[in-house]
């Protein structure tokens, strides 16, 4: 019998995931503050605050595979990200030790090294370089994966998500990751045979694809969509602005606002499913 | 209103492009020393020697962007070369900043680099290594145009073409660039929002291609042809020649002439759309 | 006229390349220690241990290039394995020197860089680190291929093949080599017009493939099969086992067992396809 | 006027700065949670706790350059790390941002990238590898004053320092930071005109040193004590311990211990120097 | 009997060497566009303005080696810098080749390499980034012996220099390269046997220094002073700038300064020396 | 009590060595085909040939530790270079395997890597390039204690020693290893606690020295003799020859001769101490 849990499971990503979840394993916990809509037979619903400890400790019990997707999904004031973000990872990761659980799959992002230029390409092994308390966050998680590798045996697979929504503009067509590529990346995570501590870019086959996978291939991940299939009309309506430096980086918006503040808000719409 | 500005128009890779040109843009200026044939009716033709530079001047005005395709292309002895290659390329830069032009695309070469061998992997950011006094002229070029970018904020790309010719010996499988895909190239050069300065080599998706365009994958160029369509009746053709030391080196034969002497005549037949 | 030589021509990797290897030769050398079987009209036979200088060097005479497969395929004691894999080597790039032949495409194997861990991507330029007496004539003959280049002028192509055997577990699916991608891989090698002394991996177009060939793209390589196709099937039937160390390295149980010791039987069965 | 503030003034890496900070500084800020001792006409006390936001904000009023050496300086269970390491962090870029400090000098440490094997060199570019969690809040700092370098323009200079105690074993040869090196370093932290946000290993002049501060020259670090002068007598006494696999990491005892379990303890005396 | 001919005789640089040329050539060819001081009994004088190919040849007839030290010493229009630095390298290297001489040693400058941020080591492998018009010449000069080398046979030195001029500010620590060892650095690389063309930054031991002279070790250039003998003088009336961003960049001024524009008057002082 | 062992004992590095040995250990086991001479109170000569498994077997019982310098010191026919140079090799380290011997040092050679030119400076990562089939058994034993390490936890320290004889021309001022700096190399080789499986360049502290030995500082490694007071006789001797090929080659002649002849006679003397 397989368990999965999955944390964010009320979340957009979350959403992508569960008809599939729910297929492959005998039972899915899904976690999150509030509960998803619309359980299947198979899924359990555990509510936990992320910081709580307790809860999340509770939440795990019984998995063999944790899908840590779980987190606020933007970049925020220190004393709101503080505790989802970073103590939430830690719980994720100490109970995941206690439960003897053997894997942790974890919807890192894109940020965790957005400060680097979009015209340089960063592959799987380049260093840190966040662009926000959002990235700074996801460089902890990984660091913190990292070490329940060496030192306790917890393998990980980091997915380095870049954007989950629709490309609407030219700053997107590169960074397009679909839900279906999303479920597949997911699903060749948990069936490689052994992963270590490795990392990948969550992102679709596309065109203008500013980061390579080249260094993670051997889990499989093969993206079918790209991007390129919304080029037309959206460089069709695009009014070129030399101004806008958060094209030259790979963070985005990330990339050229102030600490603390709402990325998402500075892009203009709810992209919650920004990596 | 778009205004695209074409050096070397009247040269064989300028009439590859100027239909696509034409078609997107609402003028095309076409500048060389004579007039290129057949002007449409949104191409207009203004005259200039590129070491000239109040008619290169002249020649750009009102251009958004310039194709600067003008230049010797071929080995040729120093007093030839200089003046249209090396002070032509300053021209052309330094016009475009007179005028506030933001972009500049440059038909630059695989001689920047023809100096390393062919079995070692080249990339963009690789560092020069021309192999004749016109790969020097493309390696100052791309030099004067980073300046730009750091000092002045003009934008460039600097294509590395290989050949565009029809591939017709062993030597030449791996390097085609396809005229279609040179002008895929230049659009994808022209549509993408932010480019900084930026290196891409101009080559089909040939199964033998000896360059890796990775790192400028954010431009999306993707090309559809492959040389291997002629690789049959070629090798059938082909007379090994274990003493044909071009081929150890990216630059073929400019690599092992002297310096000064035209490669093409080395090559023996009208290459022109050698890179 | 060209004549090409194979060596370990009744080894099931000659095998696969015989029809091909007939057809574009006006006449095929086989040797080994005893004769394969159904000889073509055009084909060979010169028995010949590999250890025996005079008898290899009586066997390549009148050869254009050599086919170097001849070899014990798996781990083996140092006694048994010195003579074959070591001193035969020796004996086939000297004697092709002896006879003037230009080029010799090699058997070499993954197992001179077996040791490294599978999560870290290598390429064609990565340093030797065998995993095995095995593994470690690999990294001989390549470097004793490298002097003949040098100093001799004797070109070589080493095929680092993986496993030429059908995929039948978890551990495998990435790493497949089918038979006609071997047969095209060694076709290209024996096209390309100069290859100096160049490495590449034997592998198929898998998904999972955890090495890279962009390093020897000049060669044309393109692989057409793909593991994945097994993936299902194997995937449906495999009993996760974390403590399976083999699949952390690139050399399977090659890195994991004690050397000397067949890895083969280790393996389970008649692996002998394995590079 | 110059006024610097130091964390953990009260710990023994302080009590080695005081003097020199004394002399160059006009007054100088002494923060730790208890008084340390003798305070010199110019240094002035100011309690704090480092999880206490407020506190610290309070502390660092009216400082130009803050020295943060406060923390925890061993291995911990995670709820008596967090607070002073990893918020006492933020918290000191945070108020320095608040008040207008230009830079911060950290006592960050070795642990930060304790995971490689000594036998690999690493440099000041290498990416993190912590070994612990202590290590862990090391990488979190360094991360976090890139932000507030790339967003806020505050510099930094974290000094990775290593073992602050004199050595006692040959594990320790190669790694000693003799105090009068340690108050070169930051002394020419405090003196470089720009620093930006750079790193830089704290260690002698010692003849076995794992690690290399090329890349840090610019600093102008000279060191000059060297730990070999306690070589012969402590390899005199060695007993030669093949098992003891700390000496196979440059974390020492971090790399090889359980998470969150002290490691000054397990090296069997007080180092508390451990950087 | 040994030969050697000096552009640039006039120059403050070329003032530094004449003493110790005159000393150990039979002959020392001294050129300029105006005759230096005081003739030794070996010194000979030759007028030629660099941008003049047939007195350029006149002036090297009968040398075995040149030292190539003539150009404008600062950022200049293009108009002026053109002529003696682009035009005039050329006409050495050609010079040199139809007299069969040997070698060039070249005064280069560390502004080829200038828009790298000091923070960032660099090494002799380093690839170019000119900061300025004459940046850009000593690219073009390089790549230029570059390809005489390749083609033709003759070596080169490329002396990437810094400041000859004693150090009178923060920026200049590092930088210094004294008289001396300007001196030295040309007599080890008269004296190497074969140096192929390479590269060699020109600084002394300076504690701060920011570049990396460990590729060309092979020279056995080892300066002997150190511009930490004026650090004391100069920190000590330092006021702590934190808007010069021209120490951000190894280039200084030339890296912020606008194209064409001196770089000598921005710094306050003819600092003539300047590489 | 310790035992050393010493292959090679009768020739001109054993002999360097010996004083110090019996210095250090309390008895040292000397081998080689004859008996060196004078032997000391705890030195015991046993007579052993390299290609005699039991001979060696025999010879290094009761050891605890391994100097491997036993073998032909020139490049040589395959035929006389296999048995001592490659069998010997394996034998040795098999031997200490069945003794429990925990560690071999071993007089590696520049000439695994000779083949890299002398202008590019080479690390002791740097893979291997051998230029003579004396180079190429340098690879396979590098390559087989490798093995030995990862295997069955034999450490191994390489020593690449260039020319132990006293420097005579100009090409050997780099390279130069002067006998108390091989002992003190030998020395730190056996006093580092752990050393796993290092590469160490054996040379003095040459100005010249074209090689790094930064990757393996942590041996504390420190030389104190200098070619450079050679320098003025061999460089006022000189006859500079543009044509000797074998300087541009880390190598040296070993890097232009034939394979298999000697280039201790093309050196034109008796350099039996080259590595």
């Amino acid at each position: 019998m397989t368990v999965i849990a999955l944390t964010g499971a009320a979340g957009r990503l979350g959403g992508y995931l569960r008809e599939a979840l729910a297929k492959r394993a005998d039972k899915v916990i899904l976690t999150d503050r509030v509960s998803p809509e619309g359980l299947r037979a198979n899924e359990e619903f555990r509510q936990a605050e992320l910081d709580d400890y307790d809860a999340v400790h509770a939440a795990l019990a019984g998995a063999d595979v944790v899908l840590h997707f779980g987190a606020i999904a933007d970049e925020a004031p220190w004393d709101e990200i503080w505790g989802p973000n970073f103590v939430g990872a830690r719980n994720v990761w100490e109970a995941a030790h206690q439960h003897g659980i053997r894997r942790v799959i974890y919807a890192s992002s894109i940020h965790a090294v957005g400060m680097y230029p979009r015209t340089q390409r960063i592959g799987v092994d380049t260093p840190h370089y966040p662009d926000s308390f959002y990235g700074l966050s996801k460089c902890f998680a990984e660091n913190l994966g990292r070490l329940y590798w060496e030192k306790r045996g917890i393998e990980s697979v980091m997915l380095r998500i870049y954007s989950c929504a629709q490309p609407n503009n030219e700053r997107s067509l590169g960074v397009w990751l679909s839900p279906r590529d999303l479920v597949q990346l997911v699903e060749k995570s948990l069936d490689c045979p052994i992963v270590g501590c490795s990392v990948v870019y969550g992102v679709s086959a596309n065109s203008r694809c500013p980061v390579s996978n080249e260094g993670a291939k051997f889990l499989g991940y093969e993206p079918v969509d790209n991007a390129e299939e919304f080029a037309p009309e959206i460089l069709a309506a695009a009014k070129p602005d030399p101004s806008d430096k958060a094209q030259l980086h790979h963070g985005n918006v990330f990339a050229t606002g102030d600490l603390g503040v709402s990325a998402v808000a500075l892009m203009g719409r709810a992209e919650d499913g920004e990596g």
